[in-house]
């Protein structure tokens, strides 16, 4: 007899898993190893930005009060007693008729308010000494970047739980931080289940099909933030897969294993959650693919029993395992984020359960439009390779027609 | 006296960089190891997909024909003599009488020529043996998937250049790629120029600042797919930066350098570039930030002398040197991906040079939307960080009003 199970709402189940609230972890990594991890703490700034008055452009320093009155026809001439390059500070008094040769992000010398750009002076040399015209008012605090103007110590310039890209290793550069608190990647064990798989170095055999499922979610644990451990295949013998999957638990913060969840002869997944006393949060949702995609939880660790499906297995990870896992991660916005899309194809057959069809979209112009990425025969196996999102059909009596305007989820990944 | 340049157009500047066509070399890594490089040759498959005729559910393979008369009040009994799960074969010869029990994913038996599916069929059991009544006619191929259904042998399934995405690597596996031929990293250099500048790890010192553009260079060329070498920073002294980027230079296919690009006192990579025999493509671009981007090439190499500014320096790695390492990664469209957007804020003052604005686009239902990514203080120097594209602001006479519709540059990096 085929077991009959009740479907959850996708909403409601992926409530059940964010339920479970794994914790986040930090570790401290150098900077040079910074990138793409995520921030265990906000970023604060550790001094003001500038740091000191410093020169917003090539040019003069002096006392802008000596240009008061200065023209074409009355011009101030000042004599230029020094010369700093950014990074080295003017030691020297400066008077009111002299004035210093100053680079961009030098620091204003003490006696100086102001700074003429290079362009707006004349440059003469009288008996080896060097002069400069000025032959127009400049303002107090022209040219001028004042400490603290951009930045004030103390402020948050980025909040914890966001991904490090280029800017903010930037920033944590400019603030000191040679080791960066971010969160440690959660470990998770896969293991793929079948008696039919082949390792990708094992020769073909006659009714057998490579394991394809393990290599992918490791890559999605990987794209997720989180760090994958390889347990291998189990084939469909009871003893020998709780055995192995009880030991793995040690090992890791989650698992997942891919095929074995549904009611055929050789699913395990069911019996073995059993046999471990692990709590299932349910084992079937109203959903296609992947309406199998069983969550279990034991110990504060929890299972992920993904299809044995490519694409279910795909999109079971990204729905459930995927938040989990960012969530450990600090994110404050765990869930792939969403968008409103205009369908390019028809879809025009009913279905009860909620369909996510792996999808292609593109901006034309300024609208965003999605179809399925696989359109013909071959696509069967390499659409998921060409998804950039996920659109979702919901449930119900009538079909979707090209123009539509349906939801899309965006699959992280590159952007061409 | 300040030198004159004469600015060319922001694509002439590229396309004088793309013209320089650095070459990409192969190298082999094991699948483990493949997600997120780039493919050096097309994935083509191996074997059939389906690579036999299987059943595509649950259910009992046999030979239809003897269903052809069949109806509830005229059933037809078959006994079932095997019981094959994926991955198994079926060794027995199938009578007209007889049924195989058969699992999804399973080959069909040779006799048999359709599957019935489970809940289609009652079961019973006499004397101990097993047998199903089926009730309705079944036609020949009814539930199963052919051999080559969904994939030929030698169908290209994934294009050379393709970043390698979860998706694809299941293609790998399922083709056997245990070693992946990927593109080999670009080794880019990397100096941060400049006597003001102090390492993440220095304390402050007075009229100095922090080393921020190096660690966010290589920050970029890791994500751009290259390999990143620091080799530190380099006081304003000509003779020992001269020696020390000559010497860079054998290490390395591609050399960025930060700061020491413009006019100034203290702006050695002119004179460097002119010492090392290097040809100028160009120093000084109509752009805004970054207008004195120089790019020069010397022996087969490229070397980017970036801004000091970090805006600049930025835009100018993302605009000048990503493509080319992207050209060195096999990608078919190596540039950022463009999009149109609407504005959301006023951009009044016009500008001779076209702009690139730090910028944050969002989908409001279906269309895009672009704004400044800073838009107070702070932002000054976060700005990068919360960016996710420039906005496009071509030069001309006139400025820019919300609601216009302009172009942005898609940055990669994480979609949350």
């Amino acid at each position: 007899m085929v077991e009959r199970r009740t479907p959850i709402a996708v909403e409601e189940a992926v409530k059940k898993v964010m339920d479970c609230k794994l914790a986040g972890k930090t570790e401290y990594v150098s900077i040079f190893d910074s990138s793409d991890r995520f921030l265990a703490e906000d970023i604060k700034a550790d001094h003001d930005i500038p740091r000191f008055d410093r020169s917003a452009y090539d040019g003069y320093a002096f006392l802008s009060k000596a240009s008061a009155c200065c023209t074409e026809e009355n011009p101030l001439i000042l004599e230029v007693i020094d010369e700093i390059g950014a990074g080295y500070v003017c030691k020297k008094n400066i008077g009111k008729n002299e004035a210093v040769r100053i680079m961009t992000g030098a620091m204003l010398p003490k006696d100086c308010d102001a700074v003429v750009m290079l362009e707006d002076v004349a440059e003469s040399s009288v008996d080896g000494k060097p002069y400069i015209t000025v032959t127009k008012q400049v303002q107090m605090g022209e040219n001028i970047s004042y400490k603290g103007e951009d930045v004030q110590e103390g402020e948050v310039l980025v909040q914890k739980g966001t991904k490090i890209n280029p800017g903010i290793v930037a920033l944590l550069a400019t603030f000191g931080y040679e080791q960066v608190p971010v969160a440690k990647k959660p470990k998770i064990g896969v293991f793929a289940t079948g008696s039919e798989l082949l390792e990708v170095n094992e020769p073909l055999e006659e009714g057998k099909i490579r394991n394809s499922n393990a290599y992918m979610v490791m890559a999605q644990i990987k794209q997720a933030g989180a760090e994958a451990v390889y347990f291998g295949k189990l084939a469909d013998i009871l003893e020998d897969s709780y055995e192995a999957i009880k030991e793995s638990l040690n090992a890791v913060d989650i698992l997942v294993t891919t095929g074995g969840v549904s009611v055929g002869d050789f699913d395990l997944l069911p019996v073995i959650y059993q046999k471990l006393g692990a709590e299932v949060l349910f084992n079937k949702i109203a959903m296609r693919p992947g309406s199998v995609t069983t969550v279990a939880s034991l110990d504060g660790k929890l299972l992920f029993g993904l299809s044995g499906n490519p694409s279910a297995c795909f999109v079971g990870f990204e729905l459930f395992a995927r938040p989990i896992v960012r969530t450990m991660l600090f994110a404050e916005k765990p869930h792939l984020p969403t968008a409103t899309a205009i369908l390019t194809a028809d879809f025009l057959t009913s279905n009860a359960f909620t369909r996510f069809i792996r999808s292609r979209t593109f901006l034309d112009e300024d609208v965003l439009y999605t179809g399925p990425s696989g359109t013909d025969k071959s696509h069967i196996v390499s659409s998921l390779s060409h998804a950039n999102a996920l659109t979702v059909l919901p449930g119900g009596q009538t079909g979707y027609k090209a123009g539509d305007r349906v939801q899309v989820i965006m699959l992280e990944g590159n952007v061409n």
